[in-house]
């Protein structure tokens, strides 16, 4: 395993991938569009706070998430490859879930390869960017 | 390696730190005060979209930052840990650097166990949260 030379491209691709994925108004439909993503045990997800651990845990959350519709747009996209091939992604965008003010947030992942080529979510935290509140 | 139980008071107390050490106004010192966080060779760093590899490159970069005087506060702290004994942090806040206004912040790392039991810095990000220009 090494830095990947390819990190810049696959954090993209990465990226565009999830979010099609998550931004559906159907909480099943969003678990299951998301469910290859995690490892059964070893995935870490943080949302606003409460972290889960596993696929089914972090899919229970995602499934229970209340919106019907969301608008989202990507600000910056920075991302590092690390020491044993997996990738950094650092996500700052902007979000509007059906009624509610557009809100600022930071995502930032940790994908990791698995041993068919593929990647998988290791860890995954998520915060709107709310001050002063 | 395997996930570190006390991620969470490493997260903290690492991040109180490396904002001891960074938030001086003057760049010499705070080179010299961050140096022994960052591997000579594999450390990432990514500052506004600007990438630096390596100690020398990461300090060189921040030595050069012009500012005389930085006030900073925390909204937020997630941290996990990953399989391989490092531990994620991500931190959200706001800064006031000289007479420029308040903005908020996110910074993500990455950190290491090195061989005597103490964490280097593998990965960085850190970017202003400004939409819209």
């Amino acid at each position: 395993m090494s830095f990947n030379p390819e990190y810049e491209n696959i954090a993209t691709a990465f990226v565009q991938h999830y979010y099609a994925k998550f931004d559906v108004g159907d909480g099943m439909a969003r678990a299951q569009g998301l469910c290859d993503l995690y490892d059964p045990n070893d995935s870490y997800m943080t949302f606003e706070g409460v972290q889960c651990k596993g696929r089914e845990g972090i899919l229970q959350k995602f499934t229970t998430l209340a919106f019907k519709q969301i608008q989202r747009s990507i600000t910056k996209l920075d991302s590092q490859p690390l020491y044993d091939g997996s990738i950094l992604v650092m996500v700052l965008g902007q979000l509007k879930t059906d009624e509610d003010p557009i809100n600022p947030f930071s995502q930032v992942f940790i994908i990791r390869p698995n041993s068919t080529g593929s990647f998988f979510i290791g860890n995954e935290i998520f915060r709107l960017d709310l001050h002063n509140n």
